[in-house]
């Protein structure tokens, strides 16, 4: 599995957004609501070649990434590692220990199935695992 | 500015190195002790041209990712940013309001000379800006 991006969780979008990019000194090329985790997401390149950074705002109240806010405040959420076959790839981690957070994957940003796996098997690292999705 | 790795904090170096070898398929390349940031270090590979992952454990009771682990525990610590020329960087940084947690760039690991930015100042990201030291 390859490192594919890193999430960072931001109250509020539009300000991270130009934090961001006076930071790093490019802007976001893109950006997209996943109403199924009820975030937005802006997606900046890490360099050439290099894994994304995807800052993950909360929408609405009850969301998970507002209730990491509201636990831990803004700063660094999960690490996604691209994988070719995620149903495969989540029996060998459920089979060597790991604990999935859901039974199926879901649909996810920049048009990808996604699965995460709970923190307390790894280290207190949020892992997502993401697969391209097929057209 | 290039994403160069990711620092992730742990307790016990060997249980996480373990860990982490069987989440990507894949060992640390290396191990470096720092004295000066009272860490021992475990580099993996992300992937193919990707950012890598830094395991980071403390060194002695008083270090900086000691006093992490006692008030957070563990997890992602922070991001690393690879630049051309650190003390220009810093400058334009500074220029930019970005709070700087030191004076002068200090010896990292990995041959680098790095400089941390106040999580305060970067959304809650501990961002690290780093340089190849020139031999």
């Amino acid at each position: 599995m390859r490192l594919e991006h890193i999430g960072i969780a931001v109250s509020n979008l539009e300000e991270s957004e130009a934090l961001l990019e006076k930071l790093l000194g490019r802007g976001s090329y893109k950006r997209e609501t996943v109403a199924e985790q009820s975030v937005t997401t802006s997606f900046y390149r890490g360099g050439a070649g290099e894994a994304k950074l995807e800052l993950v705002a909360p929408e609405g109240a009850t969301g998970p990434i507002q209730k990491y806010l509201d636990k831990r405040g803004p700063g660094i959420h999960h690490l996604a590692f691209e994988v070719d076959d995620i149903h495969a790839e989540m029996r060998r981690l459920r089979r060597d220990g790991f604990e999935l957070l859901q039974e199926v994957p879901t649909p996810g940003a920049d048009n990808k199935l996604v699965c995460f796996l709970h923190p307390k098997s790894t280290n207190g690292v949020l892992v997502e695992i993401c697969q391209s999705r097929r057209e």
